[in-house]
């Protein structure tokens, strides 16, 4: 089936010395061959550059640059031209009218990715990574979406198939001979496969947790007693990162308040805002409520106030954190101040002395704070799974692994483990999109943004 | 001298599905070439396009796509290489980072359209065209950027320099010849041709108040009695057109509050809250108010009230309209419940009726505004001046001409009259940029976005 043709514009909205628009689909040479003035597009070659004129009727609408793709090379398998006209929001918005006037019509979101999907160009785990990878924030999102964009994922699941595959196709064959009673495999060593398979799913699920915290920031609070500094600390921390980012023009981005990049790692504040007390409430229900917070968190940076806080405060504080078994920081905050006694207390607890105001040791905060993060998988390289939907998929297999393991056990009938292993195979193939629906799809692609 | 290489983000900033990096300058393929994985840019053809990977060291920062222009076939006649990559923020933020590190400099605004400038790609009032053209919002602005753009005012002063250039000739020629007191063309035909040069000048001059109006808006007041339905009658119009905006996804732009654009001709409506009366004042003052706003219009939409207003009021109202000399439209609102007489009394006058409220014949209304408006030089496709650093060179060199006239009529010496020529010249190659400052251009192209 020919699919229509279709166009969006491709980069942001809004004026800029250029916008792309792109066009896919089977008509797109003759559509654009018929108003563009220069080389005739269907006898140049694909991969070239061409110089001319979009014209409605005998009216310039702009001089353009259109850049030639011809299928199957292509982003989406069919023929593409990308014309790079003149950012102005007036000209782009007439030369997508005149593409529409010719037959295309306007692309959904990420239907130039769906279709390259369709085409085989890469399977769903990598298409959805397109979308995660212009989403990336940081070096940490980006290095997990192009990790997953070039098959890191794919090639984890495509060897976990091979292996059901295997496993079923042992399975199957006893089931031709099911009249003779036959054992191809002994059910000792197919329990092994499935053991080795769980282990495989067990790391990438449990790799989840850290793909989770490098797509929306690791959950860290900033705790300690009122006026220990907390906000200073965020602030001093979250204006740095603004300085940092508005150094490359054309890049200022808004900043989600209270996440912040530390070398790479978003860093999620929860809203400590509620753990500070007023002066009418006593301080003890303020701390208990910085210890609720706490106990949510993924990462702790604890502050000590070391002008105003006492020694026997300092070790009943040190007490509860080393209780709650969360990483943590212990903080020593307005060191220009500091009490000495205090000072010298908490360096026997390794304290990290600072001193937010005067943003005095914030890089070895951040430093230490990196530490804290275990990213084990991140510096192998291992794969790591960051989208929910391949992390329940993952849990579905397993489940239906435990259910061949449990048949196994109970001597169930190879018809029923070969169902399952189906099951199994049923919800690896929903992750690279072997298995999907209409629905499915829609949701997913509906995510990206127009012109991908 | 070789120009360092310059590196920019040419598209929007924001998050799309792709952006573009330009580069430009003598190193350009060198460097990009160092940090590119795919074919070697320095043996591909220009005007063609390479699939590969960026790295840093041996990090992945992104798939691209290089599109290589070899100078002097380049928008700067420079080496110029774009990078399509993934529009996200960081990806672009981390390839120009890496660019700059390998040696190349952010590009100041419009540093690549100034190069272009400098290398002769085309004059300065094209240069200047190019930011009119980005910035252009509506038909008739992109009409005068794209003919500015394409070398209709060059022409135009290229062929005034010419007829400059030979009179000049001319009169130098008998200044070789001078002790001979010999005279090679006639004081009069010399001042016919002068006539004619200021003739020529005098259209473009007098052009740029509708290049004004059309790069601004024309000022157009919505004037009648308070009630008359005045700012219904204006949001009715902008609403309308904020909805055709919409209509197309990936163009929205921020409508500049009270500019509407009628069929490719943008109105500016000055403030007309201030003719509003309050309920304690006088009706009078707020009417002679609405009357100092119409003296200052191009074009007025009056107003009359067909429910409260009485036949006498009418008539005064139309009488004061008529003297005040500008073009007007005369409306009849409230259509919906219209008393007959005044119907009747308005019809004769030649007004349409409409009502703002309910949105009826608003159509009739811009199409007799837009044929309010002279646009006959529009139509004609003359050349519009619409850059007020053009008017005063304009201006200046019509100074001069009148002082090279005055001198002959006064039968100056010829030395004389070859400095005023030569003063005439100077101001015609100021547009041009024949004649430029480092200020003039640093002013010009500061104005231009990033990226251009």
């Amino acid at each position: 089936m020919e699919l229509d043709t279709i166009v969006a514009l491709a980069t942001p909205a809004g004026v800029g010395a250029i916008g792309v628009i792109r066009v896919s689909g089977g008509k797109t040479i003759e559509l654009v061959n018929g108003i563009f003035k220069g080389k005739d597009l269907a006898s140049a070659k694909s991969h070239t550059i061409h110089l001319g004129t979009i014209r409605d009727e005998d009216v310039i609408v702009d001089e353009v640059l259109i850049s030639l793709f011809k299928g199957p090379n292509s982003y989406t398998k069919e023929d593409v031209i990308e014309i790079s006209c003149h950012g102005s929001p007036y000209i782009i918005q007439q030369l997508i009218k005149l593409i529409l006037s010719k037959g295309a019509r306007l692309a959904h979101p990420g239907e130039f990715t769906q279709r390259a999907f369709a085409n085989g160009r890469f399977d769903l785990a990598q298409a959805e990574a397109v979308a995660d990878l212009i989403a990336s924030e940081n070096e940490s999102m980006h290095r997990a979406a192009m990790n997953q964009m070039r098959g890191g994922l794919s090639q984890e699941i495509k060897n976990l198939r091979e292996e059901l595959v295997h496993f079923a196709s042992m399975i199957e064959l006893e089931l031709d001979f099911s009249e003779e009673d036959v054992e191809f495999a002994s059910r000792e060593d197919l329990k092994k496969l499935i053991y080795s398979l769980k282990g495989l799913i067990t790391r990438l699920t449990e790799s989840f947790t850290l793909g989770n915290a490098i797509k929306n920031g690791i959950p860290t609070v900033i705790a300690g007693k009122p006026n220990a500094g907390k906000s200073t600390l965020l602030n001093a921390l979250l204006n740095e990162e603004k300085a940092i980012v508005s150094d490359i023009p054309g890049t200022t981005r808004d900043v989600i308040e209270d996440v912040i990049n530390v070398e790479g790692i978003a860093f999620r504040f929860t809203d400590t805002a509620g753990i500070r007390t007023t002066e009418d409430k006593v301080e003890a229900i303020g701390v208990e409520r910085t210890y609720a917070k706490m106990k949510e968190a993924s990462v702790i940076i604890y502050l000590i106030d070391m002008i105003h806080d006492t020694l026997d405060d300092i070790q009943q504080q040190i007490a509860y954190l080393r209780d709650l078994d969360i990483p943590y920081l212990l903080i020593g905050n307005k060191l220009d101040q500091a009490k000495a006694e205090i000072q010298q207390q908490l360096a026997a607890d390794g304290a990290l002395f600072i001193s937010a105001s005067q943003k005095q040791n914030l890089e070895d905060l951040k430093a230490k704070l990196k530490e804290l993060v275990s990213l084990d998988d991140f510096k192998t390289g291992n794969t790591i799974v960051t989208n929910m939907r391949h992390y329940e998929s993952l849990q579905q297999t397993n489940d239906a692994l435990d259910r061949v393991l449990n048949g196994i056990d109970q001597q169930i009938t190879n018809d029923f483990l070969a169902m399952d292993i189906r099951h199994a195979l049923h919800h690896l193939g929903e992750i690279t999109g072997e298995i999907t629906t209409d629905d499915l799809l829609d949701n997913i692609f509906s995510k990206f943004c127009i012109g991908k």
